[in-house]
């Protein structure tokens, strides 16, 4: 069975006794549909400092795939039945990539989170909330210029775009406002995935409507002819903007097929934007659960590095224990074997690519936090090498379990568990990579240098000349997210394994004053992507009944 | 208080508790939030012949406003207080006009549906279900183009455009594809309002999910080098687009304020698309509802027409009464008073303006179904305008009955629920008003000179190659979907009154093989609105609540 037919074998629990189980109270939720619910916030309910956090996050991803969400299901579903309260915290999918080439992001196998067509496709409405905001926003900006521009806004200088949460490389580059004078001012325009809008970062880091509200009153969207930038306050459209993500704004509530609750909220990219899912959502989970198991996007030079060094100053707690995921597949194609040839079995070569993971563990013991290795079992996996890789991650330390979450779901990752929850009592004090003070440049240096394992930085032209430009505006003390290549430590998606001697080299600078962090572009990371020759979209299909078959 | 406070003053049943009121069981429905719920089709429920239809339209609107929404749902709580057993059934508002200049479409005053900032705002998604699949089939069709070709698809004759439900003029006429080889193929193309989508009169049009995918599947998108048809199926992408749609298919339920059942589901413009909520809505509010009361956009010459000529059919269903909205102030402006006037008495320019409530009234008697006309009542009205036009309208053979829908809901429109209820009963035989065999030219000549009271048709010379198209590819029998200004009968928005002695000017047809009408524009129909100056966006807001204002 592929994965839709195991989620559709299954009965789920109606979302109302999965809410009551957590201690919610019917009046804390909505339901959406049957088997989904928002959470009305804040709930009403005794303050508790003591719930562990636990972060999933992962070696460089390869085409081999290396399987986060499954093990964060299998893992969560695994405490469940040693009966621990265990909440799960996840992004939600991007419709794009589903339709395009990566399927699903709802786990796989018999660790997955349910209704997954729903979750896969419109969910709660969240990212469409969001494409709405996103796009009303330009809207108004273009018709602002359009009926005589008091804001004095050089249409050459707008770096608000618009967005689709579709994979359209056509939308990457635009010319918008053709037609004549009765049909807008024409201007170079171009479209990003939802996703990567500031509008999910936002989301994702508001502590409430209020916060909300501020952040958006402080984007900006466009420079003036004096080159002075202009905010959404400016155009008096922030309750506008604000409203239309008052359900948004709330995170959703699901199982998976072991009924363990999960709440699924916000899904900002991780290689352009940072990559956690929301604070609000987070901070749910720990407050309904003793255990909150989240997860960071793509590797974890990537997705864990912001999640720590962005999220975790606004979320107020940092994780208990960082579990890194790893397949033997996947390491040994950072230790260069090819894609066809994985399932022989190579202890060189895994050897050779162990050093990939080397490095995020102790990127990751760098701050200071307990590591768990996942090791994420294929059935071509031999004895020998998952020996090997045991021992590899004893000799820096680590401890490395084994967990079949894919085919046996929690059942399968039972160890991994007791690992997992015994390493959440040791005692740590988090350290982090940069201070708050320290300029644009040093949180670079200290990010390329310490995680990535790089030696140099190299800025372009005009990402110097944008830093000087933030000096002056008083923006250099912000947060910095990388958008980096997922495939490699370095800039240069080729480069597998732990590359060491390189440069990162900063294309331009995006600063986005809502999220509070500037997004520092290196090499060529598409903000928009494209789909491919066949589609995942083109196996799709739905019966005259309303089930779906194809989606994986 | 306005509108938004009414409604937020008004406690809403449990939506479960609607739904049981009108015999649904908890499985028939699927709640979104406690006052939302999708209904499940097909309901098990006996067949049911005998409900009365009431179809509610206008008079050509104007600036005064003639309030066909109010009305319907007044009218509705009115037989809803005499224990009738009745069904509301309209159209999602459109969230583009609701940031514009339109404001809200969900009532006004004490006869509103609600949670009215629920369905003017995201609803349950269907708009946004539209959007999405509208858009992934767009960006397959410029993906096929770049990952080869192989239909020989001409990028120059890509009729399928891509949608927004946003009011965003700038994105009308854009470019797309631009910045090289690797961006795809530069192409001119533009934005519709997703309510002008084909997927929405599909959406409207569809009797189920089999019949919707085969619409989807006949969908012209393209033509190739040789100038024939490329339709979704020779993508083999029908799967993919009608499975984004499989909640967006089921019909809403909510309630009035007084907590009348009311499905509201679908929403195509009446000025470019066919302008009548879904098919699946209207059939649901027949079966559950011994009385069910519909309303189709604009003017009876638009969404009347539209629901007689082309969902009729469909629907398999002809309405038992039709309800035409006037208002004094309206009926005035149609007699050449400005709007700065209004306020004043003034039999005389009602008597001019009558002209065109006369026309509405004698094109639905033209079809064979008893009318009604609801005085929709303004503050401003003199007793002895209201005996005006109650005498007027007496001497054309039809009961006028005067309304106060906005001030006192149900309660004032008592009277008019007696006499609607009393007309469903009058025997009559629908007459069509041209045949399924007519030729294009033959159908619109028959919808201008009859509906319209036009002399003649004239088509532009793309409009005449196109129907010489049509008639080699076998579409020269669809029925017709007149793209026409609402303000006037005429083509002509100036032309206020009954104009006659006019020409009706075809510039081009749309073909929609999927809804299976050919769209004419006349004119110049705008299928993406702007925004005004001030938007109305720029008044709204929300508090840290989560409560708005601002919405109307």
């Amino acid at each position: 069975m592929n994965d839709i037919e195991i989620a559709q074998k299954n009965v789920m629990k109606p979302i109302e006794d999965i809410a009551n189980e957590i201690g919610l109270k019917r009046t804390d939720i909505e339901p959406y549909g049957n088997f989904k619910a928002k959470i009305n916030l804040p709930l009403d309910l005794p303050e508790k400092k003591d719930s562990k956090l636990i972060l999933v996050t992962a070696i460089s991803p390869t085409p081999a795939g290396e399987g986060k969400s499954t093990v964060t299901v299998g893992l969560g579903d695994a405490m469940h039945r040693l009966n621990k309260k265990v909440m799960i915290a996840l992004r939600e999918p991007s419709l794009g990539p589903v339709m395009g080439m990566k399927g699903g992001a709802t786990g796989g196998g018999y660790s997955q989170v349910v209704p997954m067509e729903d979750i896969n496709l419109h969910f709660t409405g969240d990212m469409h909330a969001l494409t709405t905001a996103n796009n009303t926003l330009a809207a108004l900006i273009d018709n602002h210029i359009q009926q005589g521009n008091d804001l004095k806004i050089d249409q050459r200088r707008i770096i608000w775009k618009r967005v689709l949460d579709i994979n359209d490389r056509a939308l990457r580059n635009v010319v918008v406002g053709l037609g004549g004078p009765m049909q807008g001012v024409p201007r170079e325009d171009g479209f990003d995935i939802t996703v990567a809008s500031e509008l999910m970062a936002i989301l994702c880091l508001a502590k409430d409507i209020k916060d909300l509200k501020s952040r958006i009153n402080g984007i900006v969207v466009a420079y003036n002819y004096d080159k002075k930038p202009i905010t959404v306050s400016d155009l008096g459209v922030t309750g506008a903007i604000s409203l239309l993500l008052k359900d948004a704004i709330k995170p959703n509530l699901v199982q998976t097929l072991e009924h363990t609750p999960a709440v699924i909220h916000g899904g900002p990219f991780a290689n352009i934007a940072h990559g956690c899912n929301s604070v609000l959502a987070t901070q749910t989970a720990l407050q309904l659960g003793d255990y909150a198991i989240t997860e960071a996007g793509f590797g974890a030079d990537l997705g864990a590095e912001k999640f720590l060094d962005i999220k975790t100053p606004v979320l107020g707690k940092t994780p208990d224990t960082i579990v890194i995921v790893a397949t033997i597949r996947a390491l040994k194609m950072h230790g260069g074997v090819s894609k066809t040839d994985l399932e022989l079995e190579d202890v060189d070569a895994l050897k050779v690519g162990f050093s990939n993971l080397k490095k995020h563990v102790e990127n990751m013991q760098r701050y200071n936090i307990p590591v768990v290795v996942a090791i994420n079992k294929f059935t071509a996996d031999t004895n020998l090498e998952v020996q090997t890789l045991i021992d590899l991650s004893a000799e820096i330390g680590v401890s490395a379990v084994p967990a079949d979450v894919w085919g046996q779901g929690g059942t399968g990752a039972i160890d991994l568990a007791n690992k997992v929850i015994e390493t959440t009592s040791e005692v740590h004090e988090f350290k982090a990579l940069y201070e708050a003070d320290d300029s644009a440049e040093t949180k670079i240096e200290k990010i390329v240098k310490t995680i990535y394992g790089g030696t140099n930085v190299e800025y372009a032209p005009k990402a110097k000349q944008q830093l000087r430009q933030f000096n002056e505006l008083g923006w250099d003390k912000l947060p910095i997210c990388m958008a980096k290549t997922q495939y490699s430590l370095s800039d240069n998606a080729k480069l597998l394994g732990a590359p060491t001697d390189f440069t990162i080299h900063i294309r331009e600078f995006n600063p986005k004053l809502g999220s509070q962090f500037l997004v520092a572009l290196t090499g060529n990371v598409l903000t928009m992507p494209g789909l491919p020759k066949v589609p995942a979209a083109n196996h799709m299909d739905i019966d005259d009944n309303g089930v779906i078959s194809g989606l994986y």
